[in-house]
């Protein structure tokens, strides 16, 4: 059997630039994103698989009464999730599974896999922030501020998560990530079980690596 | 006010290398390793404050007296100990303290210093773990079987420790406890109250690097 996979949730406030931070991660690592699904139509370039998994709404449904999803939420009319089947798969074969989500589907990620990795992406300085929101330069003065308040609020989430890293320079971020992982890897809660039953055999194989 | 360093203790039977993965470890970091204090007489080029600080019995006792010590044992009539408000000392001016121990030794330790970060070195084997007694060649038969079957039973405390590295390759094992001590320091338990109390000022060098 397989030594089971990491559940590593990647997530923030807006404006904190947790994708950068994946994107350099999957970079440098072998990790499997999670893809979500949604019932909106795919834009022009996008692929079913990659970008989302493209449902209808019915599918969509269905899946939710099957409990299929990690978490989910309706945006706008339009549904979006984490399909739970697909992530669980994944992490059983022993692969790591990164999942980069806003903080309200973080916490219920939670709820449903308690056992994941939370990490909270913080953005160096409050003021840092607020530039990066600003630089994005396609919101009125009054929704930037809005999103900045909304910012300021979840980082009292901050809490529920495990670790928190800040996204001053990129490369240290994913540092910092890429041990936390190795980290949670050692962590005496997730492999004693396979340390003391097989303790006549103990071998290097049967813990993680 | 600095930012408190961590107690990172290293522990494990013997036979599994703690000494020459700390050692290896001292080589690549700048972290500040305790220095045990001892009753027993100094061996030629020992180094008081290097090796041991070397106290007569009258000082060891009134530090017990003084609860000056993370731990200490009698062993053979002589007394050895871990001072404590040295160690405090380097972690509240931000040093990393790197304690080096045994089992019972880091089992007091957690006792006095719950905070601490407790780490235990595998071997890679039980075959290995013998091979390694067996090598040293200065036991009999007899004292090398009493010796393999303790670091045996010991393997069981394991669960009062955070983490297990196993020792197959000192450079892999090494990288591991960096990761952790990384790790460590993105820890939300650790650094939440830093975070949210000053979140108006929130800025990198309030965290931990």
């Amino acid at each position: 059997m397989n030594k089971p996979g990491l559940l590593i949730v990647i997530s923030g406030p807006s404006g904190t630039g947790k994708g950068t931070v994946c994107k350099a991660l999957l970079d440098r690592n072998d990790f499997w994103i999670s893809v979500s699904s949604t019932t909106r139509r795919p834009r022009v370039g996008e692929v079913n698989g990659e970008s989302y998994y493209f449902l209808s709404k019915e599918e969509f449904l269905d899946k939710i009464s099957e409990n299929d999803f990690l978490e989910y939420a309706e945006v706008y009319g339009n549904y979006y999730g984490t399909p739970k089947s697909k992530v669980i798969e994944m992490i059983e074969s022993g692969e790591d599974v990164i999942l980069e989500i806003d903080i309200q589907g973080a916490l219920k990620v939670k709820e449903n896999y308690p056992n994941g990795v939370f990490i909270f992406i913080l953005p160096p300085s409050m003021e840092e922030l607020k530039k990066r929101i600003t630089n994005r330069g396609t919101e009125t003065e009054e929704s930037l501020m809005t999103r900045f308040k909304c910012a300021y609020k979840e980082i009292n989430y901050l809490s529920k998560y495990n670790y928190a890293v800040v996204n001053d320079e990129v490369e240290d971020a994913v540092n910092k990530i890429e041990s936390i992982i190795l980290a949670e890897k050692c962590r005496v809660d997730r492999i004693k079980s396979t340390i003391l039953d097989s303790k006549e055999g103990l071998i290097h194989e049967q813990l993680y690596d």
